[in-house]
């Protein structure tokens, strides 16, 4: 079970390793960081944090294939090399995913065309352009296509991944393992559940571009 | 507001990302990933994930000292010169905190002594044996010194130390960013929930050494 993550320039680090803690538990899974020239990348907050093993041309057969999401999305939603090796890998992917505003990637690449999908609560009227139909759900399985909302939601979407390719128990140990029994100390994590005074300050102040 | 983060040799990555994707939004934070030797480590998985910009002697006075778990401890609870910078920083630090078995490292050090502290539930017995009295929460405040049960726990510490140092306000909002609105497909993420048969196999099967 190969698993690529691809990496990029200013991306949010929680969206690959989120998943990445769940999905390499899998029994035989191999994770290929994956990105258009080997070596370390920066998060968007400007730390030189992650590192890929391996360029794109090298990892070409995927299982699954997870796009990680930016505040910053313009240099990668006009990758046209990177759609090029997203479009390759989907053929013959048995999952192709993403987290946060790395749907508006495979957006990009023409790979939601009248999926349902979803992406940062911030990013909807994005999406929504890209030809999807965008939906304001944790995650979203349209066939083989998953995509997780904002940051954190990764977490969720790969262990229910997990089971679906492994069952329950499998999902269930690592679950366990990574003890993700959340007790957020806020009940905050959604437009919809958050003061709405934050919710209006975040949306005047925090663009995704 | 510095924030030093402690990188290894087969650390668990998520232990590390999960606390710095909430930390590094608080107001004026500057993180520092830092290790005994600057450059690239591997996960627990044998992946060459996590870059370390700093070396120890570079971060003498961080606020915020973070110290991520692994499932293989002995190498980092014999580093006498991990330990040592540990009871350096931690004489200045505002707040010192563990992740997972990092509070193993932290009590190898001698800084959990007779404190109440948490650790992954596999690990209680030894935490216990370092000196701290080992109880099983989320995550467990005694003084400046924060312990946050397995891998995942991290991001609900994390939230709670930007609450106590930013306000609720700020907290929050780093919450709706990450949209962290857990909707774990299974409830199996502690001991007490999971299935026996999963808990037990798992005893039986993943020693933390």
């Amino acid at each position: 079970m190969e698993i690529a993550i691809l990496l990029y320039e200013q991306m949010t680090a929680l969206d690959a390793i989120g998943p990445y803690e769940v999905l390499r538990s899998m029994p035989n899974a191999k994770v290929r960081f994956v990105a258009r020239e080997k070596g370390i990348k920066h998060t968007d907050a400007g730390y030189a944090l992650l590192n890929a093993e391996y360029a794109l041309d090298e990892v070409t057969k995927p299982d699954i294939v997870l796009v990680p999401g930016t505040a910053y999305t313009q240099a990668m939603m006009k990758d046209a090399v990177a759609h090029e090796w997203l479009r390759q890998v989907h053929e013959t992917s048995k999952w192709t995913t993403s987290v946060c505003t790395g749907s508006l990637i495979l957006g990009a690449a023409g790979l939601l065309q009248g999926l349902k999908a979803t992406t940062h609560w911030l990013a909807m009227d994005t999406l929504r352009m890209l030809g999807a139909e965008a939906v304001q759900e944790r995650f979203v399985k349209d066939g083989k296509v998953i995509t997780a909302a904002g940051v954190s939601a990764g977490i969720d979407m790969a262990l229910t991944l997990v089971a679906l390719e492994c069952g329950e128990t499998v999902a269930q140990a690592i679950q366990l393992m990574i003890e993700y029994d959340p007790q957020p100390p806020f009940n905050a994590g959604s437009p919809d559940k958050a003061p709405t005074a934050i919710v209006e300050m975040l949306r005047a102040t925090q663009k995704i571009t």
